[in-house]
């Protein structure tokens, strides 16, 4: 059996207001998943700010280390929306106005009633040799350079552009994961878990301690390649949880984000 | 009148759970929120994976980089909690059992009435030159090295911990905010903005869309340290908003985190 490729991806997610606190990001959650369906796991997200230098230093470092790159937010029409430019710039490539995204986004204003702007056409603007992510919900494009895949920063948006990227994606192994909740704590488990993961190196056990109406407690993830060693392993850690005195819970055992009470 | 000095920090979030969107990250917004109110402005953010070199890269540069790194994640007690080690790596410091962190660990551990185990006495490793971040809701406390702050993923324990590093941390200027939200598109206001952000240099005017109930809106944030500059401008925007045909609304419109309807 041939060993299926690791594909890897970044996020770049960009914005003032995610580093202030200001907005709560959802995209990056979103990737993480659609991008694993794919065969494509994500390996590192970065938030910066709406810098020039910072962006394009991200997307330089980004585009070598991994095989595709997807970025959020900045594509708008206002001031603060330099992402086309910081692309074009990292790629060493002309900003142009693409005639397609402006044809497009032309016939959406005109739909819309609303006047055109040199701010609207600005969301026309790609590196010169830019491909669309043509899509329903956006009148202006996303677009892609390369491995550079550039969204939208508003979700709805992003998914748009994300189902218009999925066709240039290629995927390798897929990971799947089964998760095994109790309220063992993470100290008393460590140990065997540990043996546990020498004894299954092609799978990726992750930990995931939670206090809950409090109670420690934690959830146990498998994730592989291999359905068949996944439910070994599992059958194993069910054990363990059981020889602990505790009561595994199926899918893991749901904590809300937040544990303020 | 002497210029504040800009204090800056990153933060690094450890965990493939946060890449795989298996977990939803809620320390970044908090920590981008409170580091404001003390005068220290989140200017990158990155999510890294549990791999050693990974975390150990992303340390050093951002170390290099900014007054302030804050990482979250990895300092439990099971084989994937390898932060102690990365930052010990990081400073080429040897990574010791720290024993006062031990001392209060055992407490703990007695209190619980649970067992003293290898694994949870790992979280009692720090690099040598550490100073703890002792807190009431964990065992085992985070830590400082220099300017790197070590905190817990979870994050009840992680505001804990945050709350110990305060006394450790010197603000420069604090950034004001002033939001004012409308139903004028950002196309239609884009222009204007960008005169009023050139006659505001000391100010960062943000502009966020959203698509609400059907229509599209605009946010926009007016941030800088100078209250009285904030007012001017604020007034300026609210009349361009009224010129535009909009209503302007003060601590702007609140739109849900998604968007799916």
């Amino acid at each position: 059996m041939s060993e299926p490729r690791r594909v890897t991806a970044a996020a770049l997610i960009i914005g003032n207001e995610i580093l202030s606190g200001r907005t709560h990001d959802v995209n990056l959650m979103f990737l993480g998943t659609e991008l694993n369906k794919l065969g494509i796991q994500m390996r590192e997200a970065r938030v910066v700010p709406d810098t020039e230098e910072e962006i394009v230093d991200a997307v330089n470092q980004c585009r070598a280390k991994y095989d595709y790159v997807f970025t959020t937010g900045g594509i708008g029409p206002t001031h603060d929306d330099i992402t086309a430019d910081c692309i074009a710039k990292a790629f060493g490539q002309k900003l142009i106005r693409h005639p397609v995204a402006e044809r497009l986004l032309r016939e959406r204003i005109a739909k819309m009633g609303v006047e055109v702007t040199e701010a609207r056409l600005r969301m026309a603007r790609t590196p010169e040799h830019a491909e669309l992510l043509i899509n329903e919900v956006s009148g202006a494009p996303g677009f892609k350079v390369e491995n550079v895949f550039v969204m939208a920063g508003i979700p709805r948006v992003m998914r748009a552009m994300f189902e218009a990227a999925v066709p240039f994606l290629e995927g390798g192994v897929t990971l799947l994961a089964r998760t095994i909740g109790s309220y063992v704590p993470e100290g008393t488990i460590a140990t065997a878990l540990s043996l546990l993961q020498d004894d299954y190196p092609d799978l990726d056990i992750g930990s995931y301690p939670f206090f809950f109406g409090g109670r420690p407690g934690s959830n146990l993830v498998l994730r592989g390649p291999d359905q068949g060693r996944i439910d070994e392993a599992g059958s194993r850690l069910r054990d363990l949880i059981v020889d602990l005195g505790g009561d595994p819970v199926e899918g893991g055992i749901e904590v809300p984000d937040t544990d303020d009470d």
